[in-house]
């Protein structure tokens, strides 16, 4: 994903890039651009550009009051873990954490042997957006496997085992699977199965990297069953739980088999720049989420907001779009009209060799959002 | 800092460490304990222990509207960022992050070349409370000095440079001293000026890591410039500077001097697992620290309740208690009255085989409390 | 490259795994395999399978008198080095090491900047070979890129360039190759010349792992002045100079220009554990080497041999041979045959889905050696 | 210990120092020095100044003949491994390595789990001399405690199991002990057994770095009983055995107790750059080491010669000697005399700040050059 080129910028975006809110910018330019259709009040861009749902700030005001043991020796700590444990139906150990990154490292360290490698594909978050953290902390190799799909087969498992114990290869020992993946597609329970069932029969671990295990689960079931089948319930050893992309507050969680994770997993999360001294305000987002069902309420709708879209546009053959399973479209543009979208409403490049971009919803995108972004997008194909 | 022996623990200790709030046990337990001194609202154990200055948590609603870019491209990021330059009469580097950890990890790694160690005191967090992050995750090798009172002298230096230029020796490159140090103490601005002219006599670069710098700012001058003059102004090259322990939620800064530093450092906080996806929380914040000046009001006023203590105690000798210079103190205590106190309101032991034990204060911290804790103490020594 | 399963194992190879030299086992079972071709003295598996050239012995043996500075402070060390600056033309820092394994590590590091990754091909020997030794080691990702020549591009370059300035990815920062390459193909002085130059317009440095860079040295002109086209002449920022494949014991070097590289790299060959402590036995055989040219000579040899031996099988369409290179072929065999072979004089699989094996010469294989081999490989196949 | 600065340099030593042989010197000089004592052949620096026994050069030159199996798979190497379990009465895993850093590293990443420290003294080679290798390959804390002997004690032990199970705290995992220490002095298989005691009660893994293993084993017993006793027996895990120090051409060893090491170990060494490719060299050396008793003949003479040395000058009391337990004293000096003698004879100064020096024998140390080399200190001393 490349941030925008200097001279793909003119005046909206130039406001937006200097920090402007978005509401502020449409409200600035409302009397400019009246030629243009009307933006919608929120960006296409990314799940990390909206902020944070009123039930989880409620939350958090909620766990504001008096002193607690800091580190995760509080209530809502260990309220928020037992939730976590009846969802898995098994006592895993849960780790709450700061961002995904960091959830991917705490996993991977807990599950990793010496002289092992992570097997994941060349889309991975691992691979391609972590600046090389784990290989940096872990001391690890990543095996990245090609895919169109960015979907991980059992042909690869089979492929990268030959070379086990040879000792002048690194042993493949972890296989990091991401769900929903990074081109937005899903794995189904049974794929899920298999991976962890060849993966085991050579001696390997499972990783489930969740950071839109919502919107996977969302999509799939939309149940706290859904979950389980595609985690635990199909046997993956770790998952990451991500909750900032779902409108949480700087909050994630690293779910552990006890059986097959190092009892060191609270160290390594420590030594990994990762344990939350008021850990109160992560927790009580976790507590909410869980309870009420927020984490799906919010992933539903974002995923609805995608399907509106494309329902809206999916006429337009040159878009090239598939029906979208998650939370995000990869659309093909002509050169001219994706400069002049991004400028009206911004969202980022996917691959500029093909002008192909990519459009996500968010929790907080309205229907109105949508219906504006369809009508401004056939607006600038027309032109 | 070890944790209390399970032996340790009586009624109501129990149920703080059940995760019940303070003023929940406080009001379950009234009519119980009739025979003890009424307890403080708040523990006397931690800084990290108390919760979020009510503006803080304002600041982070009001930033909560719309979309915004993700990873700091926001306008509070860059108005917090400015901000810290201006306090610092420099063009600094900002870097926002998770925690204090994390901040070091950032500033020490933009700091440090190949085959350097990072020479600090026995007693820095570095060195004993970050479960050997700093090891795993720069490779680096601390080198670390007796102190008494945590903090390095010039003398230090003069020892370890004795090994500059020897190929099987890590060569000392990256001095980190705490302000205020670890023991609650602290260093004049003339003797960090020292640190630093020594250090770069022998071309080190130096690091402090400033998770209490408000405090220390606040104990020596209480103003921006002293501030200053206690870091860049003296010579530092790079300040983790600590928001959470000081009344904010999870948010931590680190400052480089942009040319003694690396231009990677972005890079490095990325790859360190401290890039926050939603960097406005912690922006916003700093923000209205800055600009209202509460980074000082709170530390001052927790320094303040400190002092009130002492005050009230400084006549009982076997305390063994001096002036406190920023928020903590270290009294002795018999080992009975010991655990009573701490079960009756709980703190850390601090070097068990001495019965010495940390008393610290926090920005909520009232006078109420230090009265009733004070009265608390009085009480079970003459019991 | 594969390791032979225990099925492929008959009497001869069994008797060689056992560790029987190899004319013992010719000697042992010459009366019983009557009906088999004479084998060869030697085998076609390996560079390392070979011994010490005798010259080289005579050096170590020579150089044992007496005591002298350890690590290196030695008048031969010294010798070696200057030795190799003559020959790169250029004051380059030459630093002696165990292996190959540690010399591209100590020239990695040498070279790498603060969140760098190096980009290598898919095949290259730090990518497959090391055991993850880049990574764990050096903390650095590696971005190995497909190449059916086990060469790169400077189109790969570019394609890898678009992620700089982003902070979310790993930045390349150096280029590695590998001449000759893992697949026995060259580089000519004119590729290495562009690569350096696309390399050096993103800002990137470019290292060359040389452990047969005798053999492509003798491929390319045989001669100091083409060593120093292909290396420094061409704007080649380190070498991994190797010795051991080309008849010496445990003997490697890297060069660094000093402009490009880290001073500390003294320090970094240190902490990756590659200091010899009596260094005069590798810097001995050097000085025997340069001076006496037998580098060349021996490594001439090998590749004669290797062209003997495509010279006598190149009408056999079936095993799809190219003219070697420099010392190695890839031909490919029916399943039994190969098997057949193997038994009779031991060589590796390369790749087993296709029945592709690898046939390598050493400095000291005969051209009796070749005749036997390929008159055994016409036997079998004839059977 | 530090390199002798440039000021200490006259004639002599100067030629030493460009490279010149030790006999090469005093020949040359030998008409001009009149007025001094005659110097001893050999230096009295260090035991890697010394070359390689002539035996051991001759199971070298035998070895060489034909091709064997790379990176172990030969007779020599099985055969080496053979005698070493047997010496331990014990199936050890035997890794033959390039050097004693390399030792180590493998020894240590071999025992070590996540977030463990290791515990060793201030002296340990590992902490100051080899780089910060352990803290760059391995990614650990090494926790050093102050000892005036170099021996750790069972209370530094008792000291660190206090933070075992506190998650801010590094863990104490593994405890490395030197024998003979690199102060020269000895653990007795007494206190060796009551370290594991106390490790084992704790969980604790024990190493023993001996790269002075046989001048201690030659120390104590003399016999292969008193090695086993010192290791193995006594409950050790992992031991380096050191064979460059004692008259070896670079050859080193890990013995691993299979229960308790990592079985993933011959990984850990490729991937520490540890794995030599011909190592038929290495194995031949320590198959003639223990089938002759070499390697307790040349420890023996060693520490003899240390003895002889003591005896011809523990009546200077101003040189505060200590008997040696094995081949080194740490005399003191008055700086000029210091200074002549070093140019007469070189060695290394070890305290700079008291004039305290190394003295140190070797396995080719004469009866002749011990004699010279006391006669020349007296003579210097009485000038």
């Amino acid at each position: 994903m490349s941030t925008p080129s200097a001279s793909a910028v003119t005046r909206p975006h130039l406001l937006f890039t200097c920090g402007f809110r978005h509401d502020e910018i449409v409200r600035e330019l409302g009397s400019l651009v009246v030629e243009l259709p009307v933006a919608p009040s929120r960006f296409f861009a990314s799940d990390n550009f909206s902020g944070t749902h009123p039930r989880y700030l409620a939350a958090i005001e909620a766990a504001n009051a008096g002193h607690v043991i800091a580190y995760g020796g509080d209530a809502l700590t260990a309220r928020a873990s037992e939730l976590f444990s009846e969802m898995c139906d098994e006592d895993v150990e849960v780790l709450f954490t700061f961002n995904g990154t960091g959830s991917n490292l705490v996993a991977l360290g807990s599950l990793l042997q010496p002289a092992e490698s992570v097997v994941c594909t060349q889309w991975s978050h691992i691979n391609v957006d972590e600046t090389g953290a784990p290989e940096r902390i872990l001391g690890v190799k990543l095996q990245d496997v090609a895919s169109e799909t960015a979907k991980l087969s059992v042909n690869d498992l089979h492929q990268l085992a030959h070379n086990i114990g040879n000792v002048h290869h690194v042993q493949p020992g972890v296989v990091s699977i991401t769900q929903a993946t990074e081109l937005g597609t899903l794995y189904s329970i049974q794929e899920i199965k298999e991976i962890v069932k060849v993966s085991q029969s050579y001696g390997m671990r499972v990783h489930l990297d969740g950071a839109r295990i919502s919107n996977a689960t969302a999509a799939l079931g939309n149940s706290v069953e859904t979950f389980r089948a595609l985690t635990f319930g199909a046997g993956v050893d770790a998952v990451s739980f991500g909750g900032t992309k779902n409108a949480m507050l700087g909050a994630e969680a690293v779910l552990l088999r006890r059986s097959t994770c190092s009892p060191r997993a609270g160290y390594i999360r420590k030594s990994t720049t990762q344990l939350p001294s008021k850990m109160r305000y992560a927790s009580a987002q976790f507590v909410e989420a869980i309870e009420s069902g927020l984490w799906l309420e919010t992933a539903s709708h974002s995923n609805a907001m995608a399907t509106r879209l494309y329902e809206k546009l999916k006429h337009v053959e040159s878009l090239r779009l598939s029906p979208p399973q998650v939370n995000s479209m990869y659309p093909v543009l002509p050169l001219d009209v994706k400069k002049k979208l991004q400028e009206w409403n911004f969202f980022w490049d996917w691959d500029e060799s093909i002008g192909q971009v990519r459009w996500m919803t968010s929790w907080d995108t309205s229907e109105e959002d949508v219906d504006r972004f369809a009508a401004g997008v056939l607006h600038f194909l027309a032109v």
